[in-house]
């Protein structure tokens, strides 16, 4: 599947110091789909950063993951909804060079919490990520915990990819 | 080398939801000290949260890192030193159980820049992490490159240990 970056989105962070490093739409969106997991930074009401791995999926130009109905990331999502999301793809220690290869995908955006049928979408693409042998006993276990799971959708306000090679 | 965690800053995040998943010290320290990388949470003056990857090490019960003179992260820890860092250690997918099995370690501390003695000790235990075949070279490197590098010491407030297996 090619993942569809909106070329609006995909920008340095407009603070970004190394152009050079900047990756295309095709990149960014193959890092943003193939990632086993990102992490989600938040931030608490009182100014204290808190980043988390996730699973997730990249869906219709937006992340996606599931959660706890609580929790502390839920806490601090319902005092700021600005988010931040980090995949990392390759990385490669250089010893010799002092440095290391990688490239990333950071994403900025606004947390929601989505519901009805875009909820049920976001777990079923989930379940097609990570779980493609088993979409049948997945659906029965979606629809089982389907009132426990909170599903939030990042709505993305730009983009940037990243490496070193 | 055995990772040394002080157990007074071992402890859930105090909203740890899930406490059967806590880490103890042995296994904490040993995700930070063997994690290739890391990633950053910091928080802008206007709120926006942004998690980056970096390299760095665990030394005297702190994280270090180096960066470049200038650049986003650091605009972010001067209007606000207050950061987690979170690695994540073993990561394994299991797509018959619609779940993953996975470790972290999640740091929350304050960012401050480090000079003199512990800048260098900083740079030379991030040489013998990355670089343990290259350490004369290294030197010069270091020598080289200390002017136009910043170090930045994660002073560790408190940490967790997560992990579902």
């Amino acid at each position: 599947m090619l993942a569809h970056i909106p070329t609006k989105l995909l920008k340095g962070t407009g603070k970004m110091r190394r152009k050079d490093r900047m990756l295309g739409a095709d990149e960014t969106g193959r890092i943003l789909t193939q990632g086993e997991f990102g992490i989600l930074s938040t931030v608490s009401a009182d100014g204290q950063p808190y980043g988390i791995p996730l699973s997730y999926v990249y869906l219709d130009s937006s992340i996606y993951f599931h959660c706890a109905t609580e929790g502390h990331k839920l806490e601090n999502l319902t005092a700021n909804g600005k988010v931040s999301f980090c995949v990392v793809g390759r990385t490669q220690v250089l010893p010799d060079q002092f440095t290391t290869n990688y490239e990333s995908a950071i994403v900025f955006g606004q947390a929601v919490e989505v519901q009805g049928t875009e909820k049920y979408d976001a777990l079923l693409a989930l379940l097609e990520k990570y779980s493609p042998g088993f979409i049948e006993s997945g659906k029965e276990y979606i629809e089982k915990n389907l009132a426990r799971t909170k599903v939030v959708k990042i709505s993305i306000d730009h983009l940037s990819g990243k490496s070193r090679k």
